[in-house]
């Protein structure tokens, strides 16, 4: 019989599950608001019932081989322990195993959002047959996941691929983290809203982008993406940052994994044209592994379904 | 019957041999000029006469397990083809396990000399039942090696763990990779010197400083520590740039791999202690995994003898 596994993806804005054959087919997709501010258990009881009841639809003409559940949260990963969660309030202690357990008598596997990203594009994304691969999600953060010999790297306690926090300029933006200069600070949706207020107020953005910025309505990655595409210069520039440590934070994995390709996702990918030039040429130019023998910096191909296919995998590999 | 391996590290100025047994005990040590202007078809010569003899002399006691060498240059390992090698001239484009193969019929595990060492820590040192751990040698320049789940990471393509060349300061002071920043210009022997005498050229350095600089003799690391011990402050500061950089890389590693320890190592090291408490300061700053749970960041064990070590352990454990 044909099996099938069912992945979650529960971010802070959107809870999205996925019934996936063993070849890839979606065989249902559903995506519903995470309603995150109901706090954990509200939402790990919705969830619940939304696999169950996934499971129940498709288990007659298909069998389950398993499920994956990936959360958008650093956790210690064995014990299931939410270490922080910044898009999730509340999560910060919950221990989303113990409460799965209880909601749900079906065995899974946890795994956080960007590792689970990671896995989904190997196993059916840009990175197909690769068996080692960084993975960026370019979000109001940065997440990170690392798939090393065809596998998910955890790390001693399950925390590795914090790749949004290694170190771009030491002196330079505070991050949430509360260091200074984190990839994050510079190529996250919320480092472009930030470069482009610091470029207004420090005089240097040209008239269409200070009104973009003084103006009304939220300022958002997007709306500066537009400008530039416009052809405003300086908007452009902002994407010439991004993608300059873009660069410089991927020279360095290379360095250190020697990889296959670095694949890069999350919502700010959609100003890749803009940033794409800078990255190439600072990762080429401070790499000389990438100059002898250049690795591909790809677009996620599964997009904001990395997660979900990620989350089926480990569903078909069962495991912890 | 007792079983010995042969571990041999050929660097830029010595080739040492170690005949050493399961448990660690090292039967016999051999340390000679590695003479690496002589070319590598000779210095392979004699590498693979010594390990013959070495061989004879153990085998009857002991059993042979196997035979590991390590060479101080970057490979395309499953190949066996040196790409770089600064401390080894002539070398580059040289495949040395063709060239170790027609020299000598047993068969051997060839790596490069940071993984070895990272190895040997693991094995025998202060990394000892440690399965994720990150190496880095200060010497000359800053090789690196990385042990993850008990085993040296190789990358795609042989070539991983250049830790040397992630990034500190992408502004920085030029590296010899041909990148700015890099680890390697701030914290290696090389970098100490190359400090010292940016100190003494914008007239910061103190009269000895200043002396040491300008005199008689060659430049060392070893000498600006000596003044530093001496609580010269400005001999002092290069270290606390070296610290810190330091802990900018340690951070990034440890956001990265999540690991258990890092390891220090190479003769550059002895200035531990001038450069240890901005490097520790400076990982715990800038690393929110390193402050919730602190990973050691360790001197050594083995020292100079952690490649032979880390080559035998490879010679018991066989492979290609």
């Amino acid at each position: 019989m044909n099996r099938f596994a069912i992945g979650v993806d529960l971010g802070g804005t959107n809870l999205k599950l996925g019934a996936i054959g063993e070849d890839g087919d979606l065989l249902e997709h559903l995506e519903v608001a995470a309603d995150a501010r109901k706090g954990p258990e509200d939402v790990v009881g919705r969830m619940c019932r939304a696999i169950l009841e996934l499971r129940d639809r498709w288990d007659a003409p298909y069998a389950l081989a398993g499920i994956g559940v990936s959360v958008a949260g650093i956790m210690k990963l064995p014990l299931g322990l939410v270490i922080a969660a910044p898009n999730l309030p509340g999560w910060a202690g919950f221990n989303v195993r113990n409460r799965i357990r209880q909601e749900m008598d079906a065995p899974f596997t946890l795994e956080n959002d960007a590792n689970a990203a990671a896995l989904g594009e190997k196993w059916m994304g840009v990175a197909r047959d690769m068996n080692h691969l960084a993975f960026l999600t370019l979000g109001t953060g940065i997440g990170g996941g690392l798939v090393l010999n065809g596998r998910i790297w955890h790390g001693a306690k399950g925390m590795a691929a914090e790749l949004g926090h290694i170190n771009i300029r030491p002196e330079g933006r505070l991050c949430n983290c509360g260091n200074r200069g984190c990839l994050e600070a510079y190529a996250s949706a919320t480092a472009v809203v930030r470069c482009a207020t610091e470029l207004a107020d420090s005089g240097r953005a040209s008239p269409e982008l200070e009104r973009l910025v003084r103006g009304e309505g939220p300022l958002t990655a997007d709306r500066v993406y537009r400008l530039a595409r416009q052809g405003d210069t300086s908007a452009g520039l902002v994407f010439q940052e991004m993608g300059a440590a873009l660069g410089i934070g991927i020279a360095s994995l290379i360095h250190i994994f020697d990889l296959e390709a670095v694949v890069l996702g999350g919502g700010a990918i959609e100003a890749w044209d803009a940033f794409q030039e800078p990255m190439f040429a600072e990762a080429r130019r401070r790499s000389f592994v990438q100059r002898a023998d250049p690795r591909p910096i790809l677009r996620s191909g599964l997009g904001s379904r990395a997660g979900i296919y990620g989350a089926a995998c480990l569903g078909f590999q069962g495991g912890h």
